[in-house]
């Protein structure tokens, strides 16, 4: 077995033990930089739109700066006032820092996504923040 | 040394090595379920408005079905025409599941946090993805 190998397996052990004695989902050395954004469809009720949007937004985990990605679409909680559920993608990024956010804006995957995808939404809302 | 040190110790030591390793921060078995939660303070320009709000904000990490809680302020990235930074803290929080937010919304940490913050206040947007 590699050393990676031996790494990788003594890691993934570790963060399962980790949590199960934390009681709660393990989670190290987060990023401090959240940049969330959120797609309005052009055709909210295609659903094949709405998956090229979502395998869009997958491309861009592979950008380096990158830390962890998530894609998601409206959850079924309870509809209140506050909550606004008329939005069809969201796209959460977590950045080490500011630098990694703005070299992520001006990346070529960034770049191919919004030529690919662009015309699939008509609104987008960003909330960059920075964790205190 | 005790069993469950050994195994805190273990778990850190790994999860370093892992981050060393994916070239990128580590991160585990993160819940599907993303809350986030922009607040407008009525005294935008209020620090100590703010900082009560951010203080009010870390007491629901108490509540056990908040499984990660991240406060934000408003990060210096460019200013864009899609980014909204007319926001003062945000609240991101993640759960396991639908069950784990309604019990939330319900919990008395959550309750004593709207008696004792709202007024700071003006306007709060939510959004619940699930992940994709």
């Amino acid at each position: 077995m590699s050393t990676s190998r031996r790494t990788f397996l003594a890691a993934t052990t570790a963060a399962a033990i980790f949590t199960t004695e934390a009681g709660a989902t393990a989670v190290t050395h987060y990023p401090k930089l959240v940049h969330h954004v959120f797609f309005w469809l052009k055709n909210p009720d295609s659903k094949e739109d709405r998956d090229k949007l979502v395998a869009g937004v997958k491309t861009l985990s592979k950008i380096e700066t990158v830390r962890d990605l998530r894609v998601g679409v409206v959850a079924s909680t309870e509809k209140r006032e506050v909550v606004d559920n008329s939005w069809g993608v969201s796209e959460l990024i977590f950045f080490s820092d500011l630098a990694g956010q703005a070299t992520y804006q001006t990346h070529p995957i960034h770049l191919e996504f919004i030529k690919n995808c662009s015309h699939l939404w008509e609104k987008v809302i960003v909330y960059d923040a920075v964790e205190v």
